[in-house]
């Protein structure tokens, strides 16, 4: 298909929520809205960041899947580039532009090493991760075969417990054979903590992270002793970004849910004890619902169940309401506790996503409002660009 | 956007996982495969089952989201017409030749109404559901404006908690109302027990059906004593058909998950005690993954995570393999364990989803195989109609 979107060949209610211009009241539920000035915030706050500390930041473009979102992370934020986790979602990326793509991830299906291996004559710097000696002759002969070259890190699993090597010789062995092969081009470490993002004490990722940074420190230092230097050294989550960029070692930040936010990251406390959405990062990610029946005094059902959002990691939160609860959900339908029977049909909720990431995954449009008006509609470029 | 999909419009391993003519082995991962096999022989026995205890069946749409799977169930299953929750959805299938189309909900926003009622003008049945007499006036000015009929079901609480009605004096209220209401017509009732269908036991499930039945035949026989007959009596789900259509007071099914089965239904077991994935259905939807990591000798790493399903009822169950077990997983990866180390960098798995309805929703294609070729590659038509 077409990779250009003309929002006039959409329809209103059936295949897209807004059009840009309407009222904030005409939207169609459900669906996601996304507050530009809380949105834009957090990607200035975030480049800011990262520029103080003098890290690049390659913001992680699998949370939103949008080129739109992607764009603007670069021209407010300064971000390098994006990565993300799936070679057709780099083709995305590649495709609207963004000259800088990593896949934080590894590509072992001989179909999708060769879409790699295309991919840098769109334009593109093309990185990826590997974990296996085997995975590198295939990523070379692919590169040969279209004459390109695609750069590589070696991935250490530093706590996930997913993908990724664990030792330092398995690093260093790794990356001498990138380097002897034709069409590659070691670049580097992928190293990122994904299990500890979401623990609720500073103190107890802090740990997490420590451990982490050795195991880097350890490679990067034997890598340099061998006389192979690293390009980037890159990991960092919201939920950790500042350890890595304090880390001395860490160069390159790879944060993706501090632009929208989400109530499972939400929950999570900063140094001094504080909720991370209540002044580090702003809400700027919505699922819009309406109230669509109400026989019972005590509660309201919407119409944004499990087709609008993941619930993975817990249900939404009613955003700037203590008067009501979203309580439960099925396919079509979510239940909001309203005990003092303040909710009227066709009332709209603003719920923060427990998960932002596969919430996004879920929905074709991002509605973008300010002021009380839709000024964007912008397509979530990537759904379904799942391999 | 046209309704009409050309798949060559489509590039295998960016925007669509297959073409048909492929061997299965070359499917691009993670996406859905139909066994089309078992999916015939699975709408063959509900169609006939149907039409041995005089019922109607309209099938619910919702579940698969599927043009090409309404027209297999109406074809192969006899299905009387399908059901789903939201108008953008009826539009899809009455667009894609479905005649008679019910939106097993409420529709209360005002733009929503509007597209109810010029929906009839697309040449098929329009029905929806009512549990609020403020609804009524709502879809009479619609219907008349558009010069339309809006057929309409009294929704009955028996027993989900969401919408619908909990008493009879409701119900013939809210039925003579629209009656009175010019475009409208009175069709019946919509009675189904979501809540019962995914108890384990067979007497539980008799049990809740057994009270949703009572109010039923409390509301058809006092409408009946009123002089108002009812066209459907409907409800019943992959968990209850049997009850419904055995009870004497239902005339329509409403069944959905049946057609393609998912692990959490496959718990659920029958009079025997069996599980009803053990010869009552059977699995004919999986999530198709591929080995992409596997630097643990003990777990491998799949490539399909909670963007390709939902886990809301549960992780996926890897089918007809007991070496091997999904046992956790995040955005983009899920965990293997593989005790044995039997797996292999880019041996496929096929998952029967936890829950089928919100998985098929994350997809845009169904790649349906038989004989280990690719026979068809259907569009997911509903997906991302949401409004």
């Amino acid at each position: 298909m077409k990779d250009h979107i003309e929002l006039e060949d959409y329809e209103v209610g059936y295949d897209i929520p807004a059009l840009p211009g309407m009222d904030e009241t005409d939207i169609q539920t459900p669906c996601l809205v996304v507050d530009l000035n809380a949105l834009e915030r957090n990607i200035k706050k975030m480049g800011d960041y990262a520029k103080s500390k003098g890290m690049r930041h390659r913001v992680h473009g699998k949370m939103h899947k949008s080129v739109d979102v992607a764009r603007l992370q670069t021209e407010l934020g300064g971000a390098c580039g994006v990565c993300c986790q799936k070679v057709a979602e780099a083709e995305v990326f590649a495709r609207g532009g963004i000259k800088d793509v990593l896949v934080s991830n590894q590509v072992r299906d001989p179909a999708k090493i060769d879409r790699l291996a295309r991919m840098p004559k769109l334009g593109a710097r093309i990185i990826t991760c590997v974990d296996d000696l085997t995975n590198v002759g295939d990523l070379s002969a692919a590169a040969q075969k279209h004459g390109t070259q695609i750069e590589c890190l070696v991935e250490i699993d530093c706590g996930a417990g997913r993908c990724g090597v664990t030792t330092t010789p398995e690093v260093v062995m790794i990356a001498k054979e990138i380097n002897q092969s034709p069409g590659l081009k070691f670049a580097g470490i992928q190293a990122y903590q994904g299990a500890m993002q979401h623990l609720d004490s500073y103190d107890d990722r802090k740990a997490k992270i420590d451990i982490a940074v050795a195991m880097v420190k350890d490679a990067v230092d034997t890598l340099k002793s061998e006389g192979i230097t690293c390009d980037i050294v890159g990991g960092g989550g919201t939920g950790s970004y500042y350890f890595e960029s304090t880390s001395g070692i860490y160069n390159e930040l790879q944060c993706g849910s501090y632009a929208f936010m989400d109530a499972d990251y939400g929950r999570i406390l900063d140094k001094e004890g504080n909720r991370i959405d209540q002044g580090e990062w702003e809400n700027a990610l919505f699922i819009l619902t309406s109230v669509m029946s109400h026989t019972k005094a005590e509660k309201a059902i919407v119409d944004a169940g499990l087709k609008a959002q993941s619930v993975d990691s817990g249900l939404p939160v009613v955003f700037g309401r203590k008067d009501v609860e979203y309580v439960k959900c099925s396919d079509e339908h979510g239940v909001v506790a309203d005990p003092s029977g303040v909710l009227k049909i066709n009332d709209k909720l603003k719920l923060v996503p427990g998960h932002c990431d596969p919430t996004c995954n879920v929905h074709d449009w991002y509605v973008g409002v300010r002021n009380g008006k839709v000024e964007c509609v912008w397509p979530v470029s990537a759904r379904g660009k799942a391999y």
